[in-house]
């Protein structure tokens, strides 16, 4: 595997910080972006986005691992909780394909979180389920658009085992993140266009 | 069946329109909503639908098959194009759902308009598919929560020979309005919860 150049949103996260791990383990040059790191972007500004990309040049993949939206009781969702999913997770990554496959070399990748909650919602999720499903469904769609040969996905992690300890859930039932990060390497190693990939199914 | 109180939105449209039609047939209570009918309601104005809900009394069931969003190259969709569709197709069936919860009778039911392209996209598709998707995810998940037996559906037309007519494309491939307004019957008359229908594949 030659080594890429790669930027990863949300580096100090859970799922992104495991990610930032695996890649560097497969020899590749990370470069760490989050609100308060040396690479700053906040995905709710899509002017930090684009300086982003001003900024760091020569680079094959992005991955995203950042973006936040509300989970409550239907009933209790406000305009703003719709509006922090809405303007966070979904047109914050969405942005930050429109403008990266304009930046990326050539052959590139691009690579957004979505979340198990789009396809197998719960009580509460009515709002993430919709900005989650709404990710995938413009994946599927932009990657029959991309130019210059640049793959588009998203990974799809279930409930993640350090989430469920910090939300004082049984882990058990969840994924630990270093299984998680393993999807987001496949794809960024990979070949796949267009695809929602579940980490908890990649051997499967 | 038992006579419904049915409001329909967009009922002028080429799906709406058809969706009345079959209603009525069925000796359904049927009344027509749009922007400029007699009950008057625009999707992308929250406040029109909270004054029809408030005008329009013991309703049982609210159908939408209204709200716009933009068809065009993934290169060439502007923020404003973006926000057509999350502000209109759809946030603005999202805040009818949210309203219609605590309007409709005891036992009644919201029945929104998604698209193949959610699932199926094409070329130009990028902005609908999310819209589409999303409006998928939410319907999945808000029918966990809803109060008093109401139910959420949402169905997802296939492209529609009138409508293919009109944009100069063959329509052999197409459905019928009528046929698709089959879907909106099935789903009110019925006991679906959460579902996305294909009126494609009622009898399948």
């Amino acid at each position: 595997m030659r080594s890429m150049k790669i930027i990863v949103i949300g580096a100090t996260g859970t799922i992104g910080s495991e990610v930032v791990r695996a890649l560097a383990m497969n020899k590749h040059d990370v470069v760490r972006a989050s609100r308060n790191g040396d690479v700053r972007v906040n995905l709710d500004d899509p002017a930090t986005i684009r300086a982003m990309l001003e900024k760091v040049r020569d680079v094959n993949a992005v991955i995203s691992c950042a973006g936040n939206a509300a989970f409550r009781p239907f009933a209790d969702l406000t305009d703003a909780d719709y509006e922090l999913g809405l303007r966070s997770k979904l047109m914050g990554q969405v942005c930050l394909a429109r403008m990266a496959k304009d930046h990326l070399r050539d052959g590139g990748s691009i690579t957004l979180t979505t979340g198990v909650l789009a396809m197998h919602p719960m009580q509460g999720s009515a709002s993430i389920s919709m900005v989650n499903a709404g990710l995938e469904g413009f994946v599927r769609a932009a990657a029959l658009e991309m130019p210059r040969k640049i793959r588009i996905n998203a990974v799809s992690p279930p409930w993640v085992k350090e989430t469920m300890v910090k939300f004082g859930m049984d882990p058990a039932s969840g994924l630990a993140a270093a299984t998680v990060a393993k999807a987001y390497v496949a794809v960024v190693e990979g070949s796949h266009q267009g695809k929602i990939l579940d980490p908890g199914r990649l051997d499967g």
